[in-house]
């Protein structure tokens, strides 16, 4: 009996981050990438989110493999969470490699992990599967897509890409490995949606390289401080060369950044000219000959460059003439903390150039014409958009209908949605229940929605625990005590918490059915606030 | 003996919002705006932030006039505020009087107000004051900058403009006036900021109509709904044209929306088609002749954009095929809300049309070559940037020393700075110190930096209140009760709370010196997180 292909995105589809998309044909499951999200600011408190892979652990005794296409957080964090429960061989390029062992070894699972390389040109047996790695330009090295060849026809996974044609470090995205991979048809394909709300082309590379040397060529006998991200591989290299061109050294900070660049001189994807990193400490070299690499760019309270903003980074002090530029986009959610970074800069007197003034970042996935060219050269029989958010997953279906796609060959899946095809026709069948897996300190998946909910309300008008003393018969027993943070200041509101507490003695007295409601309505009639109200009998 | 006029600005520096500038000549004190500000996403539970007026206030018996350059809430909506504690006349056009009057109307003080028109060529004594306003384009009608002449010298402040030559209304900056009135030379110039860091020229409003022009075409056969910001009156009114053109109707949701078309309307400033307007309940015109506009350019909570997204608008439900346009800026802070809202119209099967992918919105602020022709067109003897976050200001600056300016003649104050000048030379003095006043619910001023923090901690960790029951001898005498929202799902962390318990039980009979302290240790040891933590002995 034939059997049908399944593709599951456990997530990538509805918000940024926390890539990962179950393959399943017959008893034989296959897993590309396993990424987290980072927080939303209405996620309070929360430090990742996780997919929700239970249904890769409960059906673990299928799972064939696990490939990863680079090794961005949102591809690969979310590994050692599933490598608690599951074991199965991870594939991947050679700095993808890389850094899974370092996220692994910071949780203790390295040894236990079965960590095997993919080079251009492999192709690798999984079961029923045949998955051959092509290149793509992107924001970190050594990224891939994935043709995956199996029983119904294959299936390409474009991974995070853009086609930039002169791209940091001169390997652009291989379309002629791709079109040689596919020359006998695709059945589907999982498209990078990213920037399908930008028309045209992303900008290259080497124009960031050029807006870079002219800065250079203006700092001329000023310091230079650069934020960017740390595992932006080729802005770095790029850097250290204009570095070496403009005679001058460079020196990192910032854990982040210091683990990424031992990496990839470690594995060559780094080369850095004998001599020109310096420690951020050396004295010798003078400030118009440093370059300073470091994290931060988007203004995250403890980052190397916020800590300068702040005046409270330990090695350097932000001067007036130091030339600062921001050399990575702000993503959404963060405007403010970047904002507040570059005013507190600019009060140190450095004049900061940021992505208003000029091009000093451009994406790492290609914009509407790069999205529609990739569709030309895969010609798909299935679109399924991914990596986005719905906006930018119906946009990039907009794109492939103006592209000649038929409406009913395009999917637009949510996390838990099951597609299925048997080669011919596609169709979805019932959705998986996923949950959102929060990670806050060391619990994982115990805060939910209701906690949510909580701090929500906490964060906006604090609570009132109202202790109320009562003897056997449920009278009161004595003066009421409130214990309360985050509503008002209590030092100067002792008349509202002294009325507070004649109302609860009020109600007590009255027989109060709902005494909480009665403290809710009081204190919201009073200051037109709704603290959490958390009323506590003792029995004295 | 010669006296010397200072400059303190109230607000409009350091954040966008909350205008307010005072001028004061020996015994004779001149306000320029009186607005708010909209709290930042760190602001946890506040409604607004006023300037702090007490200066005004405790020196009402100087205070000649409030002047009013447009009628923006950030320019505006403090008044309330300011006029419970002190009467003056407060001056503006036409249009900003109205808004005033709904404002005052709105806190039951337009019956104590002072209010006076000012019209284009009016001069304006008050005081030593000679006041000039001259007619600037900027995103809402009737807006003006103002010559101030004083006995030590001419001030422009320049209100919020652009130099929009083709705006809509027909309405540009009055640049010819401005030169008229200071032909004898500026002393001081007062300048927006807002867009310092924007290269160029802010497109025109033309660009805009033209867009929607498009759109309307492409839009044939399909509702169109249109969000915007209801301040945006020649917007509305180029909507409203172009609906009559493209043969449909208009019909309006949101209350501010309705409140500011309809005072528009009566005051002149829209002007309307007889039978254009319909009621949104409107069944006798079909959908695809039907123009819906909303407010919730924003994506906030409860406008009516919003709710259409959540399927919460009771009269409009969001349908295939329907055409949705923003057409507004995102505002730093709200892009998460944006983006949520955009996907949920999407995914009701909408098609949206948003700032990323047409000119359906520009900047009511020039950018850095209109403030160039402003400095050039002014030649102040000084300049302070106005109207900024602090990298506006410092970009203003720069911008300026480019233009010729020397920078010892340039002023970057902060709030509450007291900029001084004798018409020849220019000084500080001590800074006043100014408060953050935070509006909450009911209360104003009385939350303040105290319960910000502990509404933060809150809002990551919530909190725990440990009930102790301790005899007269303060020995445990019953078991500890554990009062929490926010921290865990109680339901499901019986094991972590029973370990508290016996924690707190442990401690005591150890004589705890300092329990909140270990409390906090222990919760993080266990958890690696940090609710606030207050520990009550309970006497029994």
């Amino acid at each position: 009996m034939a059997k049908n292909l399944k593709i599951i995105p456990l997530g990538g589809l509805g918000a940024i981050g926390k890539n990962m998309t179950v393959f399943e044909y017959g008893r034989n499951i296959m897993v590309v990438d396993v990424g987290v999200m980072f927080p939303e600011n209405d996620m309070y408190g929360i430090d990742l989110v996780l997919p929700d892979f239970d249904y890769v652990v409960e059906n673990q005794d299928k799972l064939r493999g696990i490939v990863l296409t680079h090794g961005h957080m949102d591809h690969i964090l979310a590994l050692p969470y599933l490598l608690r429960d599951v074991s199965a061989p991870v594939y991947g390029t050679r700095l993808t490699l890389g850094m899974v062992e370092r996220i692994l070894d910071e949780k203790n699972l390295l040894h236990q992990a079965d960590l095997r390389l993919i080079e251009k040109g492999d192709t690798i047996h999984l079961g029923p599967y045949r998955v051959s790695p092509f290149r793509v330009a992107h924001s970190i090295p050594d990224a891939v897509g994935l043709v995956i060849g199996t029983p119904v026809g294959n299936i390409v996974h474009t991974g995070d890409y853009k086609l930039d044609e002169t791209p940091a470090g001169g390997y652009t995205t291989d379309l002629e490995a791709l079109r040689s991979l596919t020359k006998d048809g695709v059945l589907a394909m999982l498209g990078d949606s990213t920037n399908a709300d930008r028309p045209g082309r992303t900008p290259t590379e080497q124009l960031v390289r050029d807006t870079l040397d002219e800065l250079f060529t203006q700092a001329r006998g000023q310091r230079i401080i650069i934020a960017t991200f740390s595992s932006l591989l080729a802005r770095l290299q790029e850097i250290i060369y204009l570095a070496a061109e403009h005679k001058r050294k460079v020196a990192l900070t910032g854990r982040s950044l210091l683990q990424s660049v031992e990496l990839a001189r470690e594995l060559g994807y780094l080369h850095v000219p004998e001599g020109l990193l310096v420690d951020v400490n050396a004295n010798h070299v003078p400030r118009e000959k440093m370059v300073i690499l470091c994290t931060g760019s988007q203004g995250e309270p403890r980052s190397a460059l916020n800590r300068m903003a702040n005046g409270q980074h330990r090695q350097i002090r932000v001067q007036g003439g130091d030339t600062i530029i921001i050399s990575g986009g702000t993503i959404p959610g963060n405007e403010e903390d970047v904002g507040r970074m570059l005013n507190r800069l600019f009060q140190r007197g450095a004049n900061v150039i940021y992505g208003r003034l000029a091009t000093v970042h451009v994406s790492g996935h290609g914009s509407r014409d790069e999205m529609r060219t990739m569709l030309e050269t895969v010609k798909p029989k299935f679109l399924i958009p991914a990596h986005g958010e719905p906006r930018h997953l119906f946009l990039h279906a907009q794109l492939a209908r103006e592209a000649g796609m038929k409406s009913e060959n395009i999917f637009i899946l949510n996390d838990g949605s099951q597609w299925v095809t048997d080669g011919n026709k596609a169709w979805l069948e019932e959705s998986l229940d996923l949950d959102e897996v929060f990670v806050d300190g060391r619990l994982v998946g115990e805060i939910g929605e209701v906690v949510m909910r909580d701090r929500q309300r906490l964060s906006q008008d604090g609570f009132i625990v109202a202790l109320i003393p009562v003897n056997e018969h449920h009278e009161l027993a004595g003066e009421p005590q409130l214990v309360s943070r985050g509503f008002v200041y209590l030092n100067e509101a002792g008349d509202l918490l002294d009325a507070g507490r004649e109302e609860i003695k009020r109600q007590v007295r009255n027989g109060a059915k709902n005494l909480r409601r009665d403290l809710e309505d009081f204190f919201y009639r009073e200051t037109q606030l709704r603290p959490v109200i958390l009323p506590r009998y003792i029995q004295v």
